[in-house]
């Protein structure tokens, strides 16, 4: 069995367990940790498929299983609520573990819930979809969303561990792995060159999710993002960084209403409106869009905005989500590929011409946005 | 106007300012702080004696004020929540500096907010009450109760200030203000022997008020507190001390339906029952029982067990209290006045027989339990 530890060194530091077949053996990354009872929070689905060979290993030990619904509608105070009152209603001690086992919205609310029962019990987090694995597993964010905004309310909080089980994605479905893959380029992109061509190079073992390829492709985005965040915890500079593609990608979902795209698909639309930007600003090459368009798209994600899309409501979209955090409107961009840098001097005209010519080609070629599993391949 | 600076060491460290006459002047504590927006969190009490004495100062910078209700019964999930939502609604900033003004029910629940909101917005806690400005503006524990218990959902989330006005302890109910005196004579004799003894030549002019005296004394409290924090931020051994007399007066508390007695009269009750107790197990002489009681006497806070206490109930309280916080049935007991020490090594036939001796008491002068005001000064 595979089985490798990075570390993440936050305050204080913690192993991120990675390998092929981990979840039935958490005398390998559970027992150094905790001795009292364990508390595992998943959402029915990630039971279906993985409760089982998780439960077989923790056989010896008291355990009690919660559930919340699948998916981002239950990231709720309400259902974080009932999370809590149930823990202490059965009277779960301040010595246990609580372990979330699923994707980047149970691990969320399930560590928020870690974070604030009796102001803050041991997490363990074993993210299942690629998306939580390379990215929501590193650095501590945790949280709900309001009426008002996604991620308003939450702490900043580190689990002990992260235990990533590559076994966990053979049961993901395509369109959700494929969504995960956007960040592992976005991850490249912002700071590792040589990673970005290792990805050009792997497309066709990625797509097939061969475990070695997946093991080696995880630790390296997970050490790009490990390392962003150990610079920066609370996100003034560095961290800002893992943002690229995201202004443009968080605007989007707001304004398709969070039903159309994943998140990662946003995001993949939002790199290549970030290389179009950096082409503007910075002089970024047009052989470089090129790659990214064409990496992204071999891949399987969309790379086109939507032909109907109003480029002023995107831009309108992304000055209201900056008003509410008090922040400028700020954009990471790229000097080069694998080097990512923050600029708060964007004109909007820059922003809204990119918008126009990103639109320009899925009005010549409508066929990009008709469906998310055949995207736009033209290169205008 | 008198004004001093403590530091609180934790991490981050932070200043306690102390003095009379601070509130009207944020120049002093707030301005070197934040330039964000101010949010006001207050209840109706404070906010008509203290809210338009701390505004005058604030006048040239946005300030928004939201109300909760006074007291414990407020501090609940549902006020939490209604109070995000409404700081959402507002759009208040992540840069925005939010400050409670109020005792320290309104402390831990304005404070869990502030720690929660936008994952933690700066906070600055301004006490108006003794109690809070002796215990709860120290250490950082912020949070609500539930159903199940007091203090269950929570963070540590430290304040970038402590402000303390001696000024807004006129108001004081005089009830109130003799139950904050109680956690002052606490940290005298957990921590301090010339302490304990200042405050046995300092009690008329403590009861009457005296602002230096006041000033003096809350300066001589808080470094203790601070002290043993900074020791150790997450309770495992120094800030466990803080917890003298508290096993008891929480027990106390439970079983009288947190009603019959403010939080520092069933503290002062439950200090003499660790005088007691302490006599048993490490042989403390009866004069410093004596001197316990006498003093809390003299400051006008009650000493002696309602005369219809079941003792074995109790006990019961204090076991399950324990139980869901997983801990064992642990003691903070004196080896002498002023030094404080932990033991679990307690039989619980000395916790009885200690209770049946204070009972004992109670029982030959049942006048002592019919009046808070009027307390047992017998000396048996």
């Amino acid at each position: 069995m595979h089985h490798q530890i990075l570390s993440v060194n936050l305050h204080p530091p913690y192993p991120l367990h990675l390998g092929h077949g981990l979840l039935p053996h958490p005398e390998r990354w559970l027992t150094p940790i905790a001795g009292g009872p364990v508390v595992i929070v998943t959402s029915p689905t990630v039971a279906q498929h993985h409760l089982a060979t998780l439960q077989r290993g923790l056989d010896k030990r008291p355990t009690t299983v919660f559930t919340v619904a699948d998916g981002e509608p239950a990231k709720t105070l309400a259902t974080w609520q009932q999370l809590l009152l149930e823990l202490a209603e059965h009277r779960v001690p301040r010595d246990a573990t609580l372990i979330t086992l699923g994707g980047g919205t149970l691990g969320d609310l399930g560590g928020f819930a870690a974070a604030c029962y009796q102001r803050g019990i041991a997490w363990i987090q074993c993210p299942t979809t690629l998306l939580a694995q390379v990215d929501a597993s590193i650095g501590g964010k945790v949280g709900v969303n309001l009426p008002a905004g996604k991620n308003l309310v939450g702490n900043f909080y580190q689990p002990k561990a992260v235990v990533i089980d590559v076994a966990t994605l053979s049961t993901l479905p395509q369109r959700e792995y494929r969504a995960g893959l956007a960040e592992v380029v976005k991850a490249a992109l912002i700071y590792d060159a040589a990673f970005f061509e290792w990805i050009e190079q792997h497309v066709t073992a990625l797509v097939n999710r061969d475990p070695s390829t997946l093991l080696n492709m995880i630790a390296r985005a997970c050490t790009i993002k490990a390392t962003l965040v150990a610079q920066d915890e609370r996100e003034h500079h560095a961290r800002a960084l893992l943002n690229l593609g995201h202004t443009f990608g968080h605007a989007l979902e707001h304004l398709t209403g969070y039903t159309h795209y994943l998140h990662g698909e946003a995001v993949a639309i939002g790199l290549v409106l970030a290389t179009h930007l950096s082409h503007r600003l910075l002089d970024l090459p047009v052989t470089a869009i090129t790659r990214v368009q064409q990496l992204l798209t071999r891949l399987g994600l969309p790379t086109q905005l939507p032909p109907t899309l109003d480029p002023q409501a995107l831009l309108a979209s992304m000055r209201m989500d900056k008003k509410i955090r008090q922040q400028r409107l700020r954009f990471i961009v790229l000097e080069r590929l694998g080097h990512a840098v923050i600029t708060d001097q964007v004109n909007e005209a820059d922003v809204l011409q990119c918008l126009l010519d990103a639109l320009r080609c899925s009005l010549t070629h409508p066929e990009c946005f008709s469906s998310v599993e055949t995207p736009c391949t033209s290169q205008d």
